[in-house]
C-alpha cells in the first residue's frame, strides 16, 4: 500500500464504527491513511510522539474523532503545523453538545477544523481532506467535481420517484 | 498586489471588526487576500456568481463569517470543492449558539471547516488557511513553526513575570 | 390533477415520512401541490432554478424541511417574494435544536415562517398555508373554521369518556 | 387613516421599541395596521375580544410578539383561522430562548408562524405580512422584488467601499 | 363521589399516563377531584368556561399539564386567582425543555408554580396540593407528616438491604 | 407588627434586592411576613433548624430564593410539609439556567413550586403565596380579583395612548 | 472487612448499577468503603447525621451521586470538610444537564469535586478517591502509576489490531 | 518561602483575576503554591514538562484554569497521578458552558475534579485543596472547621442586620 498521508485518530476503538465513513470516502478516492486509538487523556505521550513524527513521515492531514471532553484534535493541533480535522462523537448523555464544544472553540493560533457531530461529520472529514489535497492536484479536483455531480444526481433520482408516483 | 489566493466573505458589514483578526494574520504572512460582503440571504445571486468563478481565478481557499441562521459557509460549500472555512459570529441573544449549530452541522458530501465563535475563530480560519496552504510549501511551513514557537514564548515570558513577582 | 400552488420541498428524501403530516392535510383541503428533493447542499443550482421559476408556474407558497445545519428554507427564501415556511426536522445529536436555530434566526429583510420540529411542524405548515390561502378564500376561510371546530369536538371527546369512566 | 388589515399586537408596552421594526416597514409599504397592547396572561379576555372581532373587521394577517412564557400568539392562533405570525422578544436571563421555544413548539392544528428572536423577526415579520399579501396583489410583488433588489444593492455597496479602500 | 376540590386538566389525552400520578396520590389522601382534556390552543374557549366557572363549583386547585409551547398552565392562571400547579411534559424533539420554560417564565401578576418535568412533576403536583389544603387542615398536616415519614422509611429498608449483602 | 404567617428565605444577602419585589406585594396584600439568609450549603443547622420550628411558629408558606447550584428550595421542602416556593436567581456564567433546574427538577415526594427566574419569579412567589391564602379567605380573594383587574386596567391605559397617538 | 475510610451515597436506589462503577475500583484497589442510599431530598436527616458522624468514624472521603435537582453532594458538603466528590446522574428529560449543573455550580466555600455526568464519572469518582489518598500513601501512588500505564496498553493493544488488518 | 505543594495552572494570563480567588485562600491558610500560564494548545510541552516534574518536586495537588475548549485540567490529569482541581473559565459567547463541559467530561480513568464556573469555582479550588490536605492534618482540619464556623456566622451577621431593620 502506498505511504499514508492522511492519519486518522480516535481517541477510543468504540468510535471504529463512525469513522468507518472516514475511511470509505479516502479509499475510494485512493487516498492512503493509517488510523490510530491514541487518546489525549489515556495515552497523551503515545498521543505527542505520533504527532510529532507525522509531519517527516509525509503525513499532510490529520483527522481526530473524540467525545466527551474531546482534546483529541486539540492536543493534536497543539503539537503539529498540520491542518487538523476534528469530528465531535455524539454522547449519551449530552447528546454530543460536549464533544461539539470541546472540539470547536479553540483558542487563538491553535485552529481544529470541526466536522458535524457524528456519521455525517466523520464522512465530511475525508471531503474536506481531498479538497484540500486537490488544490494542487487538478486530477483530484476533478474527481470532486464529479463527486458533486453525484450528490445532485442522487437527488434528482429521488425527485424522479416522486414525480412518476404521481 | 499579489492575486488573491483566498478569500474572505462576510454576511454583513457589520462582521468586518470581528474578520480584521482573520487580515491581519493573511497580511503578515503574506499571503493576498480579497474580501466582500456577500449574503446567502440578501445578495445570493451575487455570491453564488462569485464563488463559482473563485477556482477558476485562482483562489485557493474561502473564509466565510456569518451569524444567526448562519448559512453562509454552507451555501459557499455547496456551490464550490475548494475547502470553506467557517467562522460562526456571536449574536446578541443566543449568544452565538445559533451560527454555531448553523455552521457545524453541515450533511454528508458538503463539509464546512467550522472555526470558534467570534475573535478567535476569525484569527484561527487564518492560521488554518496557512496550515493548508504550507502542506505545499516548505517555506511556509517553517514560519508556521516559528509562529508556534512565538505562542510558546509568550506564555514563557508571562511565566517569567509570575516568578519575579514573588 | 390541478396545477400546483404549494410547493413542499424537502432537503432528503429521509424527511418524507414527516413530510407526509404535510401533504395529507392538503390533499384533505383540496389544494394542489407539488414536492421536490432539492437540498441547499448537496444540489443547489437545481434548488435556485425550481425557486426562480415557482412564482411564474404559479406557485403561491413554497414549504421547506430540513435538519441539522439547515439552510434549505431561508435560501429557498432568498431566492423568492413568495411566503415561504420552514419545518425543523428531528435530529440524532442535537434533537433538533440545530434546525430550528438554522432554519428560525433569519436575517432582517428575509423570513421564513418555521413550524414546531418535527410531525407537528410538518402538519402546521399545511395549515398556514390554507390560513394564507384563506385570506382571499371566503370557503377555504368557513372549511378552516370547520376544521378549528373539529379540533374543539375531539377534545370533547376525550372528555366524555373520562366522565363516563367515573 | 385607510382601514387596519394587520393588527401588531404585543404583550407588554416594553415590547414597543423592537415592534416599532415591525412598524416602519409597513408604513413605508403603505399597508395600514393597528397596534395594541393585549396579554395572554394579563388581559386574557381583552385579548380574545379583540381576536374575535378581527377577522369580521378586515383584519387579514395578526403579528403577535411576547417574550418569555410567551404564549400570546399561540392564543391569538387559537382564537382565529387568520395567519398568526409570531415574534419571541428578547430576555434578560434566558437570552429569549424561552420566548423562542414557547413560541414556535405549537402542537398540531394551530400554527404560528415564527420569526427570529427581537429586532430581525420583528423587521421580517412585517415581510413576511407582504409578501403573504402580495400573492393575490400584483403591485406589491413587483414592490417586494424591488426591495430584494435593494438589499442585493446595499451589500454590493458596502463591496465598492472594501475595493475603493485597497 | 364527593365534590371535586382539585381541577386536573391536560392539554392532549396523550397525557393521560403521566398525570395518573397525580391521580394516584389524591385517590390516596382522599381528595377529591376531576380531570378534563382541555388545551388552550385547540379548545381554548371550553378551557376558559372552564376555568371560570372552577372557583364557583368549589375546586380551591387547579393542576395544568402540558408539553411543547405549554401555554395551558398560564392561560388557566390568567383566568383565575385560584393556585395553578404546571407540570411540564417530557417532549421528543427538545426532551420537556420547550415545555418547562413555557411553563415557568411567567411575567409579573400571574404566577404558574411549576413542577419539574415529567412523571416526577405529576406526582409532586398532587403533593402540593396537599400541602396547600394542609395549611387550613391539621389533618391532612398530620397525614402529610406521615407520609414524609414514609419516603424516610424507603429509603432505610434499601439501606437495610445494602448492609445484609456485605 | 402581626405575627409573620409568610417567611422568605434568601441564600446571601446579595439577593435581597431581587426579594425586595416579593416584599413589596405581601406589604401591599397586609400579609405578615419574616425574611432570612439562610444558606443551604454555608449555614445548613440554622437552615434546618428554622425550617422545623417554622410550622409551630405559625409560618404556613415558605418562600427561598437562590441561584447557582440553588439547593436552597428542595432542602427546605425536604424539613417540612408547609408549601415551598422556589424563586430561581439569575447568575452571571449561564444565566439562571443553573439556578432554575436546581430548583425545579425535584424529585417525586418533595414538591418546589417554581417560579419564573429573577425579578419576576419573586413579584410572583408573593401572588402565589396570596392565592394560597385566598383558597379560605374570602376577603382575600377580593382583594386577587380587584389585582387581577388592575392587571387589566393597566394594559387598557397603555392601549389608550397608543390610539391617542395616531 | 476492614473499616471503610470512603463512603459512597447514593440518591436513590436507582443509581446502584451506575455506581456499581465506582465500587468496582475501590475493590480493585483494596480500598474500604461502605454504601448508603440517603437522599437530600427524601431522608434529610439520616443523610445529615450519617454526614456529621463520618469524619469521627474515620471516613476521610465522601462520594455522592444524585439526579434531577442534585442537591446531595451540596448539602453533604455543607455539613463536612471532607473532599466530597460529586457524580451528576444521567436523566430522562435533560440528560443530565440538570444533576449536572445542580451538582457543579456550588457557591463560594463549599465546594463540590464534580465528576462527568454517569459510569464514567462513577469510575471516575473512585479514581479521584485513590489519588487523593495516594498522596501521603507511596505504594498507592504506584499503583495508580501502573493503573495508568495499563490505560496505555489498552490502547496500544487497540492499535496492534488495527495494524495487523491491514 | 515554603516549598510549593500546591500548583496552579492557568490558560492564559487573562485568567489571573479570577484565580487570585484561588491564591487569596491559599495564601490566608498559609499553604505554599507556585503560579504558572501553561497553555494545553499554546505551549504544550512546556506544560507537559511542567507537570511530570510536579510530583517529585513534592507538588500535591494541582489546580488548572482554562476557558472555552478547555483541554487544560484534562491535559495536566492525562501526565499525573496527582489529584488534578479544574476550574472552568466564563466566556464570552457562550456563556462559560463550553469551559465547563470540557473540563467535567473526561473519560473513564481520567478524573478532573471541577469546580463552578469563574470565580466561585475558583475559590473552592482552593477550599478543596485544603479539605484533601486536612485528610491528613489535624490542625488544618481544626482550621476548615472554624472556617465553616465563619461562613455560618456571616450569614448570622446579615440576618440581624434584617432583624434590627424591622
Amino acid at each position: 500500500m502506498a505511504k499514508a498521508i492522511v492519519s486518522i485518530i480516535m481517541g477510543s476503538s468504540s468510535d471504529t464504527q463512525v469513522l468507518k465513513e472516514t475511511e470509505i470516502i479516502l479509499e475510494r478516492f485512493s487516498v492512503p491513511f493509517e488510523k490510530r486509538v491514541l487518546s489525549a487523556h489515556r495515552s497523551p505521550e503515545d498521543l505527542v510522539e505520533y504527532v510529532k513524527k507525522a509531519q517527516d513521515k509525509g503525513t499532510k492531514i490529520i483527522i481526530a474523532g473524540a467525545g466527551g471532553a474531546a482534546a483529541l484534535a486539540g492536543v493534536v493541533a497543539a503539537h503539529t503545523v498540520l491542518p487538523v480535522i476534528g469530528i465531535p462523537m455524539e454522547t449519551n448523555s449530552l447528546k454530543g453538545l460536549d464533544s461539539l464544544l470541546s472540539t470547536v472553540q479553540m483558542p487563538s493560533g491553535v485552529p481544529v477544523a470541526t466536522m458535524a457531530v457524528g456519521k455525517a461529520g466523520a464522512k465530511n472529514a475525508a471531503i474536506l481532506t481531498l479538497q484540500i489535497l486537490a488544490i494542487t492536484d487538478k486530477k483530484l479536483q476533478r474527481k470532486l467535481a464529479a463527486y458533486k455531480k453525484e450528490l445532485v444526481d442522487t437527488v434528482r433520482i429521488q425527485n424522479k420517484k416522486f414525480k412518476n408516483k404521481k
